[in-house]
């Protein structure tokens, strides 16, 4: 039984489950009994990157404390996309590069946000800092990430330290990150073996601005038609699920991965914010994003502006 | 005009001015237009420290949105302890060594938080990782605040890195820190100059915990019943402090920076949890905290646990 978790948010990506693998792996070189862990169901596109490295999937915890009295977050802060029990164990550590809010500690802690575009890139430099060598097939899960959240370096979340971080990961890996990434988001824009109810789920997450909940759920796609064809029903399930959760906006964002735009289906009572928001006509709840490829750079903002 | 202000907290001591005016000097080598301000007077201590390595005070700022849109956190990131108008402009960056709470930010930044004793140690860190050598007198006014926040190396919140860092900076600075640091805190210890109102100010943080509004002052002195002789004036100012903002807690420290204890006069609705968090006798309304010099460590997690 290790002493601490290691976790990233719910709905897990790849940027979550490859953090928390790699930054469990160095808190174990520097003496610290970390086991990675994960909330959620791991999505087709990180099973490739973990079979491709010849890893596991962490292990599936969903009530932490029932094990452990300390954690790591990786990859996100606020409490609500965290484990449901977050507020029984003491965070002892955050390394993320999302905005900060809903978070909140007694004691001082080491936390590290950098506004870059993967927190793998924030683990190379804690590898670095304290000396100990990245493994080759860590590199690999570490390039999978970056590769992941930037979309092969092309959203807009991506900095130049993501891309020089990734240079150096695909050297240490052995592997063609162009090749071997394009092979890894086709992986993820498979969607033949989902549910809508899947789509739905797979990525999404929980905001609060100005007294309202929203949520946004990603998908990443080939063929964008062939998810929008199927808007009426997704509608039924996105209203369903405004109903159980108490939302006040669930915004459903499918991304064209080759053509780097989005289509966003907007639901609920706070919708009529996002044609002023995006400045973009919401046509049948449905609007195209051109351009927009990043939830928390492209749209988290701007709706969370709106709303407050 | 620079774009960009580096602020510690209210009634800030040597750590936020010296902290501010460290990190302002890395960031304008690094290219950005930075400048330290204030947002209260300086003490006796800090004085001291800025005329030995020949600093003018920063400016004092009242309300920071006038002048600039963007500001750098130095030791602290809770919105109370900060600039009245913080949230009318963006917070860049932060660096501090104190829990988080009440922040929240709508964009990724950088927040570089760690669990050592001093922000100036994580300073050294931050130059030494950008590669800029810290100059001479910048590294005098890191070291003061390693030796102010952790009066000498004798409180809890110090740790071995806080000691490495201080021995570096004294090297680099060409003073002895056993000497020169007591000659320090003698200074600021000196209260022949104060009024009793400034003793309730100098010092003074507040926080929230449980739905309650608390602020901790604190002063360091040589001889402590110099002071305590005046607590019915004390309280005077306290119950009017209390009233004027609304607090639920008052507590007034009083540390002996010579033999490491501490006496509290405590005041205000919520003062009965006082006696069962420290598990102290609280006798016509003050209480001896042996050993207790740190409101960070030995005070403040104390008080917010009990309230919660």
């Amino acid at each position: 039984m290790s002493n601490v978790f290691v976790l990233g948010h719910k709905n897990p990506d790849t940027d979550s489950i490859c953090s928390a693998i790699s930054y469990a792996y160095l808190k174990n070189q520097l003496g610290m009994d970390a086991e990675p862990i994960r909330l959620g169901d791991v999505n087709n596109e990180t099973a490739f990157a973990l079979q491709k490295f010849g890893f596991d999937q962490p292990r599936l915890v969903e009530r932490v404390s029932e094990e452990v009295s300390q954690v790591i977050l990786v990859d996100h802060n606020e409490r609500q996309q965290s484990a449901v029990d977050i507020a029984d164990v003491q965070v002892i550590e955050v390394v993320d590069h999302h905005r900060i809010a809903n978070f909140e500690t007694t004691d001082p802690l080491y936390f590290r946000a950098e506004p870059v575009g993967c927190t793998t890139t924030i683990l190379l430099k804690l590898f670095k800092e304290n000396a100990v060598e990245v493994p080759a097939n860590i590199a690999g899960l570490m390039l999978s990430a970056i590769i992941s959240d930037s979309l092969l370096f092309k959203s807009p979340t991506c900095t130049e330290q993501d891309v020089q971080a990734a240079r150096e990961l695909a050297e240490m890996a052995g592997v063609d990150a162009a090749e071997y990434g394009l092979a890894m988001l086709k992986a993820g824009a498979d969607l033949s073996n989902k549910t809508l109810e899947d789509l739905m789920s797979l990525d999404s997450k929980e905001f609060e601005a100005g007294g309202h909940r929203f949520e946004v759920a990603q998908v990443n796609a080939i063929d964008v038609a062939e998810v929008t064809s199927r808007q009426k029903e997704i509608e039924v399930l996105m209203n369903e699920k405004i109903a159980r959760k108490g939302l006040d906006l669930f915004v459903f964002v499918v991304t064209d991965i080759l053509n780097n735009d989005s289509t966003a289906i907007v639901l609920g009572s706070r919708s009529g914010i996002i044609e002023g928001a995006f400045k973009s006509s919401v046509v049948d709840n449905r609007v195209l994003l051109p351009g927009v490829v990043s939830r928390k750079k492209q749209i988290i903002p701007v709706i969370t502006e709106a709303l407050s």
